[in-house]
């Protein structure tokens, strides 16, 4: 009864993609986790196409309830932030061909849901992510580590009732997806236990 | 023996997308035009989707040579940006799924190819696409008219021998299509004859 959370950390040289499961209880667990990479000698067509491709293969393979990206701002680093927003939206289009909720967090957000700490390290980060997952280190490279604090952090936040909207999930129309009832059920009885 | 160009002036609110057919002479007729639209209240990923899925539509009906589609940097409007980044993302990789080669112009490149004035304003490059294109009017909304004066601009730039690297066509691999062979071709003996 676990939710199945595609992370992903969008980018055009590496498009960090993870697979984790949360149980009701907030145990997660790393399914897979691997990065896209693309050189920036490749046309920027064929670029995009690959991580199309990656995406494409990634949700067939590992089904998951909802898909988590990483909200693209417009950064200080303006060399690198329009193909961030590219590969972005191509990963966010993957998910609405096949019916799969997408949501959208911050880096603080994800910072602060893995850390405590919106200001927290790259390093912090990836240590956090290890110990969540009980891992021996953190996934590498960055991304990758990135990625699956990034489905760490919806799985936690999307399990309570009626988040969808602080959470940024854009597929509203659908509502939850049957293991997201099932989860915010089981998780109003456990805070009715508690 | 056109060169049949589709141009995407690409935006989250309006997709403009064209089709041109240029002719090794430089005669320009427009195939057909269209705006994609979605609204601000649709949630992202089903906004990026619709944009998917027209711009699927339009490349199976119309099968160009190339598509032309318009840089995006990151300008001063960032609310605006990322949205027109994710559009562009996803029209590019819709080209490159299906072999179609892609190229990107500046809107500067743009305004100077149809109007010889880089700084052109949006009526002067409207009203050349319109005489251009032997139309009564300009086509409308204007993110229509920038498609179109993409598409313009690339069959007139593209036809030149050689000026692949310089319009930006980023799928190297397949070279010149056959149409844009037998064109280069065309305009050579033009040039010889002039």
């Amino acid at each position: 009864m676990a939710l199945r959370v595609v992370g992903v950390d969008p980018g055009l040289t590496r498009c960090g993609l993870a697979v984790v499961d949360v149980e009701p209880n907030r145990r997660a667990s790393l399914v897979d986790v691997t990065v896209v990479g693309t050189s920036p000698d490749t046309p920027l067509d064929q670029r995009l196409l690959a991580i199309a491709e990656g995406i494409d293969a990634w949700l067939d393979q590992h089904c998951p309830d909802v898909l988590a990206v990483e909200r693209v701002f417009s950064q200080l680093n303006v060399s690198t932030v329009m193909g961030t927003a590219q590969a972005s939206g191509i990963v966010i289009v993957a998910a609405a061909r096949r019916g799969i909720p997408v949501a959208l967090h911050t880096p603080t957000e994800v910072k602060a849901a893995v850390t405590g700490s919106g200001q927290a390290s790259k390093a912090a980060v990836g240590k956090m992510v290890a110990k969540i997952l009980r891992l021996a280190e953190p996934p590498k490279p960055a991304d990758a580590a990135d990625a699956a604090a990034l489905a760490i952090t919806h799985g936690w936040r999307g399990a309570a009732p009626g988040s969808q909207a602080s959470t940024g999930v854009t597929a509203g129309s659908s509502g939850l997806t049957p293991a997201q009832r099932a989860w915010a059920a089981a998780e109003a009885a456990t805070r009715q236990r508690g």
